[in-house]
């Protein structure tokens, strides 16, 4: 039977969130962002366990955290500088017989069981595959001195969010031929893509905020509250 | 001394919310969306007035409601077919010693009065301006079949907002020329761009949403209450 496996990388700390706060363990409704974003991924049917990447340093105290999670999450990895190498990190700890592999951020506990299984499904039929939704504002590019250079069209266009999911051999190909050549993206798909395999769209929501302000903290308690 | 009038289409029922439902007329916290937009509008010190832009045959009950603001509504416009044609028929309405135009959403009820003026300030130096904030997510392009074909660097990449400010000349020279060779775009200072005249970025809020859809509508009222 198919083996899905999650890779969360809670190894950022929020700049933005304010001085030495780790915005994925603060409390959303009485339980933490990266706590959330773990049960909502682990409530996904199609995923059968958690790789939980954190910072150097932290694997003890992570390592009694994830208790909670009744032997859910399968290993602590250390993270690296960067969310590249922490996710590259936690490749190293999926197991052989994993098929695909699920990346997403500890710092989306908005998603969906639902959505889960929708990215875990399209990667299983076409190797690779991303949340998003469509672009609804007007997009404008600058140039210098903040001036607009360019309406840009925004059909056709999407914010990327995570989950994004892969089958284990096309995201391992791609990490390593991502660290042989230098590159670097933003996602994990846009190393998928410059190594030049096919990445699928799939439509996720608008709810699924990333966590990374005080601002995003209300958004996204205000949201849970509705729910 | 300088005269700025502010547009403010209303003409839009969003289709997003609900059959039947004018959006800006949604009470969020007590007051409707489209009450909350005019006086925040109204409370930037550079502005001197508003032209409403309504619906046909909404012009009665926009009269009355309008009473409100102590004369600081100066017309009720009867709207367009789309946007562009609300804010065409508009600025017919602008007084002829007006300076400075600023178009307005009537469902972005969470502008500060400090970016309406710095929108302003921009637009007189610059002869148009535009909110906007910078692009936080990873942006990707697809084509057929949902499949990804670029990620799209998001560097300089901005999701416009409003207020948008404008020299009437500039404004009105854009709007007839669009017109003229039926030039469409999604917001104003698009068709200004089209004709060739400058635009500058003025940085905005991730706080001024624009309310089209119930969960926009959650997320202002936690913004608010916030406040």
């Amino acid at each position: 039977m198919d083996n899905v496996i999650a890779i969360i990388p809670a190894a950022g700390i929020s700049k933005r969130m304010g001085a030495g706060v780790d915005k994925q363990l603060l409390s959303l409704c009485g339980q933490a962002v990266l706590e959330r974003s773990i049960r909502a991924v682990l409530a996904a049917k199609s995923v059968d366990g958690v790789i939980l990447v954190v910072k150097p340093g932290e694997e003890p105290f992570f390592l009694s955290w994830s208790e909670r999670f009744d032997g859910m999450v399968k290993a602590i990895v250390t993270g690296g500088a960067q969310r590249q190498e922490s996710v590259r990190n936690g490749l190293s700890a999926v197991p052989d017989d994993a098929d695909v592999v699920v990346v997403h951020d500890g710092a989306r506990p908005l998603i969906s069981p639902q959505l889960v299984n929708d990215v875990v499904g399209a990667a299983r039929v076409r190797g690779a595959a991303t949340l998003g939704v469509p672009v609804k504002d007007t997009v404008k590019k600058t140039g210098q001195d903040n001036q607009v250079i360019e309406t840009v069209p925004r059909d056709k266009l999407w914010l990327v969010q995570t989950p994004q999911a892969f089958q284990v051999n096309v995201i391992k190909d791609a990490h390593r031929w991502a660290q042989q050549h230098g590159c670097h993206g933003t996602d994990d798909a846009s190393l998928v893509e410059a190594y030049g395999s096919p990445v699928t769209m799939v439509y996720g929501s608008y709810e699924n905020i990333k966590v990374t302000t005080p601002e995003d903290m209300i958004l996204a308690e205000a949201l849970l509250k509705a729910k």
